[in-house]
This record gives C-alpha cells, structure tokens and sequence, in this order.
C-alpha cells in the first residue's frame, strides 16, 4: 500500500465493432466524397491519452482494461485498443 | 489522367492543439478519478480511418493534408498528424 508508485503514459482507442453501420463515418466520408475525394471504408474512432499511476505494469494494464469496460468504451457496440508504456517512477 | 489509380490506406489523428483545454479530457479525467483511479493529463482526439485513391503517395498524401484542413480538423485550434500506406493497384 506504502510501496512507491509508478507513472505510465496510457493511449487507448475506441472504435465501433466491425458489423456495425459506423454513421459517422459514414457522414464523413460522403463528405469528403462530395469534395471530390475518392475515398472508401470511412471509420471515426476516439482516442484517448493519459498518465496513470500503478504498483507496476501488469496493474496498469488491469486498470485500463477496466476502464475501457467502465467508462471509456461501451462493451455492447465498441471495441478498444490499449497501450501502457512505463515514464517515471513517484 | 487516365492511368492507373492506386489505392491508400489512411490514417488521422485530430487533436486539440497544445496549450488549448481539452474540456472533454478534463471531464473524462474527472469521472475516471472520481471512479478510484489516478489519472492526469488526460487528453480525446479523434482518429479516422479510410482507403483514398489516388495515383501516387504523393498525391494521397496531399489530398489527405488538405482534406484534413477542409473537413476534418479545424486548423484554428486543432492539430493532425496522418499516415499513408499503398494497399493496392486498381
């Protein structure tokens, strides 16, 4: 509990899951479209950086795993993606 | 013009520029902290994904910096950052 934390830079990406009519993807891409651009397979995903603290790394890991299916994605219609690099000891 | 087309995998990333607050980061900041965890500098972009064709890199990647200046991120107060990869000949 006392023992020191550590820092680590956190980049996770959400996107809807494959099946499912991304509509806005699909608006951007007529848009683009519309503009003369040949473009195909739109996609618009969100990503999200940050700094968390943790024992270690494999806590770290747990902790955003647990936060996509909390907060950050909705489980039923979206898929994540995470990264966890360690930057600094506290 | 009439020579062959090639098609690019493309992908973008808008973020607000620095300096600037993230009031949607901060808010998600917020509801992870309040949830337990311990996190800071957090920060929301958005990423697309899409196939543009066009008849060379060079080509894709100027049609991907302008179309990121007419739609997709506001230069004002957004920055980009994109990558161009060749999937095919069509």
């Amino acid at each position: 509990m006392a023992s020191k934390m550590l820092s680590f830079k956190v980049r996770v990406e959400v996107w809807l899951k494959e099946g499912l009519v991304d509509a806005e993807g699909k608006t951007v891409e007529e848009a683009l479209n519309d503009l003369g651009y040949r473009v195909s397979s739109s996609r618009v995903g969100k990503v999200y950086e940050f700094v968390i603290k943790a024992g270690d790394e494999e806590e770290a890991k747990r902790l955003v795993n647990e936060m996509c299916t909390r907060l950050l994605a909705n489980p039923v219609k979206d898929k994540f993606i995470y990264e966890v690099k360690k930057i600094g000891v506290q």
